[in-house]
């Protein structure tokens, strides 16, 4: 009963926290994937049920109707799209199509960077966050990493922080990327989520700077993870490359029938999502705050938490588990320490249970009082 | 107007054929690719359409329920056993995992085979098949080309013929395989079409030779393309080489919610497909026959076809493809010639309207004197 639950290396594993806590994998409230609490667009649901006929058929091995939404909404050529099973497939795909001998990661991080890049046969060396900044590394000591690396992996805003680098940075490391001969792959899988005043990005700059990709996924901010869409934009050059590593197919029909219908559906589910988000992280961050938590003051749909001593992300995840509450334990990130966790930010109503059941939990007592009890 | 419209390799491309002859994508009756024409079993489609939410969760990243139930059907243990996005992301896999430096395929074949092994770097020497052995290569030539080789594949039955190797000439090669420590891939993509009698498979005996693969495709017989859905099984240090390999979550949540319905569905949906196929096929051929058509006896749910002259499969492609009609031209395949196509067999109706078709253009007279019409 003792170990991390993230077998897999990330949250969302439902599956194993109910062979591990008990209960059904599909009744979890689950705090450790960071899906909109929205639910898909009520075009994608419509579409989904109305197309299932596009099922019978072979996917569009040229993700035609899809691309050519994306390149009018990105105003970039479709030869600049790459779109991938999944943001994962497309950060795969750049490893296999410029076949980088060494790879930068800044630590804590999503670990699919460096586990992507070693399983292709790179080097994996990395920048250290620090924790006065937020875990955001020193641009400077980014920078240092640029000159030794081929291909440099950022997350923007940066999982599981949520924290965002400032856009003066980001041209600073655009450049640097150029002058070192380094790609700077910058993930934004979740920065539709971040207003879009407040958004630090380079989306607009791909033709400007010949050595960035950025990495985008459908997966998190339209709710459909279960069925994997992402994109990459850049040199054209480099999608190429990645095109001649995917393998036929590898997006699914249903995937991008979702995907054009997200391109379709309105400004509302944006707005309506963003407002949401934003107003119910800055209650999760007040409460955890009274709650004794220490918060790092992020960005994204997510919150980096420590929880009070003497909790540790272990103990705190199998006596939120065993309520039926599942979080994403954060103790094995390098950096972060054995007490770090992160929630998501969900719906009203679901953020009143985590904060009802963390409350209980943590009134209850110590937790190696609780691991004594014999039923919990 | 002119060349072939399978600009991506493959059949089923209806896009391009929209673009190419005009109409509507979805409109084409669609004889380029071989899917069941019964459609997805209805557990199937009852799961989709109420499991819809399934999109919303992040899919089970080591699909343990689906391989529960390969495991249990196929006898075989789940270390056993890959789950691919796709029979072709197994094939990839492969590649990967085992990183074979050369690799062997037997010509005319499907043309992924030596596509993705050049993708990801292999050298590929391939052995002819022989129109007299209905485009089978002599076992002999196999085997002497397993001794060249790191890795082999073998389609059973082979695309685009349709033809099995008889089961006495696939143990001959298992244990040539062993002897010259070359790894022998079987893709069974299309094996579940053939009466369980006459098919003729090592997928029970993958305990007893340490150096085969068995690809199977879920997409073809149950007709879910879309979705993407294959597997592999073999020696389990095959299969933990390939899962290193795998990006997380490639396999999408639908899909493995529609194999495990797949598992359930029972034995009638498979009888009533193959003796439909069976019925279907005999009929094809006998008309073909009439029209002039030169067939090659295969068992699979498709049929290799040479057209009468002065007919040529661009031609035909076209000629058919401008009344709605799509077919795979099967020119491009080495050792085949220009007038090589192929149909899929599907169901009646959709066979008769082919059958109708096909003998009003070539009543119409020859293609030279069609191309010159201006509306046809």
């Amino acid at each position: 009963m003792t170990g991390y639950i993230e077998v897999f290396g990330h949250g969302g594993d439902v599956e194993t926290a109910a062979s591990r806590f008990g209960g059904n994998a599909t009744d979890f409230l689950d705090y450790s994937a960071n899906i909109n609490p929205l639910g898909p667009p009520r075009e994608v649901m419509e579409t989904l049920l109305q197309g299932m006929h596009a099922v019978l058929r072979y996917p569009d091995p040229g993700h035609r109707a899809f691309k050519a939404l994306l390149s009018e909404r990105l105003a970039v050529t479709q030869e600049q799209i790459s779109v991938g099973n999944g943001a994962a497939e497309s950060m795969a795909l750049i490893l296999l199509g410029l076949a980088p001998r060494r790879v930068g990661t800044v630590e804590p991080g999503f670990s699919e960077y460096g586990a992507l890049a070693r399983q292709f046969g790179a080097e994996v060396v990395h920048a250290m966050g620090r924790e006065e900044l937020n875990w955001r590394a020193r641009p400077e000591d980014i920078e240092r990493l640029m000159e030794e690396v081929d291909l440099l992996f950022l997350g923007q805003p940066n999982n599981p922080n949520g924290v965002q680098y400032p856009l003066e940075v980001l041209h600073r490391l655009a450049r640097k990327a150029e002058d070192s001969d380094t790609v700077l792959v910058i993930d934004e899988a979740f920065i539709d989520f971040i207003p879009a005043a407040r958004r630090q990005s380079l989306a607009s700059d791909v033709n400007k700077y010949p050595n960035i990709i950025i990495i985008r996924s459908m997966t998190k901010f339209y709710a459909i993870p279960g069925l994997r869409l992402g994109y990459a934009m850049g040199n054209a050059k480099y999608i190429r490359a990645m095109t001649q590593k995917q393998v036929t197919w590898s997006v699914n029909g249903l995937a991008l029938a979702a995907g054009e219908a997200c391109m379709r559906s309105g400004e509302r589910y944006e707005q309506e999502t963003i407002e949401q988000i934003a107003k119910e992280r800055a209650r999760l961050i007040t409460a955890l705050d009274a709650y004794g938590c220490s918060v790092t003051p992020g960005e994204a749909n997510f919150l980096l938490v420590h929880v009070p001593e003497p909790w540790t992300a272990a103990s705190m995840q199998e006596a939120l588990g065993r309520r039926g509450v599942l979080i994403r334990s954060c103790a094995m990130y390098p950096g972060l320490g054995a007490g770090h966790v992160r929630f998501a930010v969900k719906e009203p109503r679901a953020n009143e249970r985590l904060l009802e059941v963390l409350g209980s939990v943590l009134a209850a007592g110590e937790p190696q009082h609780l691991k004594g009890a014999s039923t919990y």
